[in-house]
């Protein structure tokens, strides 16, 4: 019975849940990663300010390329790489409203159609050059441009978007992101790949497809 | 010279952009509804208060069946209609906060894989049975479930969701909205038929798909 | 003792508090309903999302027409009946900041003047003929339009508003409200029929009526 | 024709409009109050910051005591007055989400129920006692308690609340309020003095008042 | 061991931690103040409603003088004294974005230059003449005033302020901040005075100070 | 006459004030800069959508170092140099609350104790050693950290912080910021080169300083 109770209370912090948009209620409020959990919030427990240190607010080692030639957990290999900060592996960000990724892409390595429902993301190419844009909600208008080192470009919140490496070189990027957890949907993942999947009929219908493609797609993601 | 004077005082008011999250800071701020258009803001600009009436608050007609049987502006008949009640067509809605939609499905009808930026629906099935979903951000899992009459199902804000009629019989819902404005991707749409289209190459990586199959679907969208 | 640790732990659910208008930090944040209680939080605390199922998301039986021939707990007979669908009873909606009503009227049924304090109404009438109105705040204008089936009305957060069957057979009517918790404050209820009751002075004066009446009144809520 | 160019533009500015919760977006926002009117916004157009000076934060008076002999628009003495400094009278105050008022009363003065939509108050008492309460949504409890001088209070945003002097001599207090336009709606003046005025079968069978009654408040507001 | 579990339960509660801008989500949320405390939240966690009574939200004593004579706790004489009444000590206050402070001042006496990072601050002078202003962000423009009775000022929200008591009698002056917690950085003291100090090179080099002077006031503050 | 009416209508979109937190209501406003102003909003006017193209999403040139040479506004040479890229030269982020900059610094540069009124900072070392810190607000305790290549640090919204070059190479870091204009107040700038200056007798009595020390400092900023 104890046992139970001591579970009970280490689940007031958590690992899977995490926080965004509404304003700071205090200086800081350093979310508490705990991997037992059964009582969450709005976002994330915090620590007792009183045990804060520097290193709440730290996190190292974005100066390591990301490895482009990794397959994702969908078996697709898309030679890009993305290694986002936020509260998740920092949580001295939690409350603030803001998270940082490094972006590398090996030659016509892809970040494929994607988007952030909780986040604005401003990109700046580090190295190389990439073919960016986003799509506006219906009607559908993409907004394109190819960027080269020192560029800057900002992809607004909930829009589909894709960075494309079309140099033969690797390419660097950095991004803000106006969320400590933006969020993120990779469109052909989530409508092919999801768990458990979409009823076939329902792709087949929505994306002009042979069933059979629809279910080689299912296999593929 | 003071014709282009007056053209741009009309600016001023405008139909494209429309307003939703931030609180009123009035009783109402109907939206007005121009066509000629230069100067806009976060939102919408307003009617003087002092010419409000009952009508502004006012939107006739949606117990009127949508037609179920047109082709959408990507030549791709779905079976499905949507009304929505937006502040663009009912403009007392501004700064307030919600909308309203009718949805009226034909046999096999389909309300395909879709994004609201700005939204959270909660939908109520008035007649018919309707198979319904909706997709985490990664990883993808699908939430989904079969409605029947009086049955209320919630899609949260930002994530995809469809409603698929599975039964014989048109079907007709209800949907309420956690925005004036809470936008639409109709995610193959966006993908698929964005203008001008989304390069080739990305699709093809993206979705794991003959570039072949990628040409022949963006002449379909 | 030990038992007084678990009631405590017990207390981190809660049925009373809910939540409304601070933007969702996560997919969702499903509301736990317990009904010990001793700790609360804004809003209201949620349920491991590893544990959330699709019935989360899920309400059943609006299509069952309300009791309007209920008397209130003031004993007081309107004709009406409002069957509210929140984060209390669908906890699915916690943090989306969307609710859900369906309103039934036996013919000369009133809804009586009353305020959603967080929250914007937006309805559409199913069946019958409503007299439906809001008024501002000082100076107080009225707004009032009689509705028809399938007309739409908006009823601004805050203010007093009411609806009335002036038709001679049952209405029933949906409306969407801006918040997962908009609260209801009746204002004869209110006003005459709090616990305590208001000092009875105060009612006299501010209503210009005669103490005898106020008492009356301050028995019949 | 110039004539009408030259009011259209002063009409971007207001003083029917005013503004309230959303953040500023820079260090201040000084509103505009011009009486020309025909564009308007969620809140109030500013004033060029080049042209701002310290007057525009600033407001003088507030030593001077109300007149509570005064009769207010609805013909009923009550015995109190209130002088509000908001986003009307200190147009400094735009965006910053706050206001300030001095409450004066006459013995047994009244500060009838009332509600604030878009603010909750503050209220220190600096001479005199007074009874104080305000009503939760339903179910309908009183918070209610004697204040003297030096004693706080706070009346939470949305409830009905009122102050009511219950001492022999005049009283005085201060209240801060959240919201640099925090609206005012005085229950029985909204309720029984609309303009135009509610349909009576709706307040007769609302407040259980014979319609006679009903008609001699309508007259009385 | 079962002593660890009940301090990890109090720990729910808390002092050091506040809470300000989100909306409120029910009625009102009031605050606990808890002295043990391991978990926290955005704000603060809340009371169980239905023991919350009308104490809750009240604070006594607010006519009571400030010791003006008061040495602070970096040994410096201002001549003034500030009592400020937020969520920490008026519980109530919690989630409704208000505060209220009295301030005294002996003749010459200071509330030095501070930020209020969380709140705008609306001041009425009951005695005494001040000297007020503030500067905004860079370019730095001081906007200043010679306040007297009666008079009302506003200072915006994360921007640099003071009074200054310029006459030969105690001044006295009452203030509503737009938060619940709106905090409080004394710039003086967070800059010279900081715990553990900031590196001297820092402050000399920025300051455009000798390092003996910046060593002479680190030991000061 | 005419000449008049002109510059009142360009006033409408305007260049010194900008946009932040409050939600988007489409999917993106992008700012319009013009230099003459008399009319504004909370934030800025925007473009109509119909005329935006990708280049409003685009900015060039954060890979050119910034001139730690230069010798600011006030005479002091500080070694660092900050090129911030917010909504005045990035017009596309107006409405989606973020902001990017680039950090220069020759050897024992110096980024002053400084704060961002409207937003927190993330930064990324790209080159060098930095000391950095914040102060958070009463008491006021320092976190500092020494920072090498890769490492990122975060500075909570509103509190004062510093970046300080304590290598003998160049350093260089990029940061994004979660504001489209976070404002920024340097410490001693404001403090001592306000214009007009602050009253010396408010900063000898604040700064624990001799009026000769004041009086000097004033003349360098």
């Amino acid at each position: 019975m104890l046992k139970v109770v001591i579970v009970a209370i280490l689940a007031l912090a958590t690992t899977l849940v995490s926080a965004y948009d509404p304003s700071p209620l205090q200086d800081f409020c350093v979310a508490i990663n705990n991997t037992d959990s059964a009582v969450f919030v709005n976002g994330k427990f915090c620590k007792d300010p009183a045990m804060v240190t520097a290193n709440d607010f730290f996190f190292p080692g974005l100066n390591i390329p990301g490895n482009t030639l990794q397959v994702n957990s969908d078996q697709v290999k898309l030679g890009s790489s993305v290694n986002l900060v936020n509260v998740d592996n920092l949580p001295g960000l939690n409350t603030l409203g803001i998270s940082l990724a490094r972006l590398d892409f090996a030659p016509y390595g892809l970040n494929p159609p994607h988007i952030h429902p909780r986040g604005t993301e401003l990109l700046v190419v580090m190295e190389g050059t990439l073919l960016v844009g986003f799509v506006t909600s219906n009607p559908n208008k993409l907004f394109t441009k190819v960027l080269n080192k020192g560029d800057v470009f900002v992809f607004p919140i909930g829009l589909i978007h894709f960075q494309f490496n079309i140099g033969q070189t690797n390419a660097v990027a950095f991004a803000g992101l106006s969320s400590q957890n933006p969020g993120l949907i990779t469109i052909a993942n989530a409508v092919f790949g999801s768990n458990p999947p979409i009823n076939p009929d329902v792709l087949a219908k929505a994306f002009q497809l042979d069933k059979n493609v629809v279910d080689y797609l299912q296999k593929q993601f």
